[in-house]
């Protein structure tokens, strides 16, 4: 059975990178999703399994072939998820993981509707907050602005298929964890029936 | 929040009695619809607890009300699932787990299209048939008919929402624990966001 493709998202300061690295190494059959990117790579790494490096040129070429998902420039390199490595993948069975942000997951649904959407959120608007302004490095206008900002972040929470709450790390892991189980019972409904009509 | 109505059915000799007896034992927050019946309480059974006792007028009465998510006369006597208890319950927060055969839960569907509908099946069709046999009480013809009719009862889960084979007791289990955990996630999604932006 083809693996799913699961999508985790949230406001900035929702702790969705540590949940993720977490979930990862507690659940089976789940890996990240390879990035392709134009710069150069470091030390050690190895094309193919932490990223897939291309040139400008190439780079430009999927863009204009539409084989993103999504994709950004970010200080002159590109970073792209590359749909190929992600069909094959799932073909093969595996569930693959994209932590992105609100506004790169929103794409993802118009682009794979059939992917697992799950939001993550702080336990309160409060804790959110105290986080931004724990870092200090805003003006008083450009916090208010985020402040504001952080509220309808958590809103497009409500355009996801499903609402994590990060109260505790291992409890979000159990969560999306069940999440993923109940969504391989889903998908797979017809495939099982049949699979068991066989026997 | 308002509690699920969580309704696992399947073909006869799944074996869902036994899935759904450990299924109640291990989850927190899950219990079983309470039936309203005709027959005469025996002894020990309390009124509202086990059963809901009425007489066969008062019975009849709510059927013409409607009031009934499905019902049965079985022997002489009545057997119902009243609309008013389920939903009391599952307003004050309780999950409501019901157990039905797989007719019964596509009336369900109908009544209730907010349940989390869970067909569980056998590892093979040819288990099940084991067990159809085993009981050796069938004719070869009507041997034959049941053989038949259990692929297509099988086939009935593919109108569900979730399938999960029975392979081990424990498994399924935690295969519904999950799905109800998930269904949270995904039905109170909206009632999250909007009770974590109050704090």
């Amino acid at each position: 059975m083809k693996g799913l493709l699961v999508v985790v998202s949230g406001p900035s300061g929702t702790g969705k990178g540590t949940v993720c690295a977490e979930l990862l190494k507690e659940t089976k059959n789940l890996s990240y999703s390879i990035s392709a990117t134009t710069r150069q790579p470091r030390v050690g790494e190895v094309d193919g399994e932490n990223y897939y490096f291309l040139t400008k040129e190439s780079f430009e070429e999927k863009i204009r072939e539409n084989a993103f998902l999504e994709y950004a420039n970010v200080y002159g390199n590109y970073y792209g998820t590359p749909l190929g490595q992600l069909d094959e993948r799932r073909e093969s069975g595996e569930d693959i993981l994209l932590e992105i942000d609100t506004q790169g997951a929103l794409n993802v649904m118009n682009r794979c509707p059939d992917g697992v959407f799950i939001f993550l959120i702080p336990p309160s608007l409060h804790e959110l907050e105290c986080r931004i302004r724990g870092r200090g490095t805003e003006s008083k206008d450009s916090l208010e602005k985020r402040l504001s900002s952080a509220e309808e972040e958590i809103r497009i929470g409500k355009k996801y298929q499903y609402v994590v709450v990060n109260d505790t790390v291992s409890k979000a892991v159990r969560q999306i964890q069940a999440i993923l189980l109940a969504e391989h019972c889903r998908k797979e409904k017809d495939w099982k029936i049949e699979e068991v009509l066989k026997k």
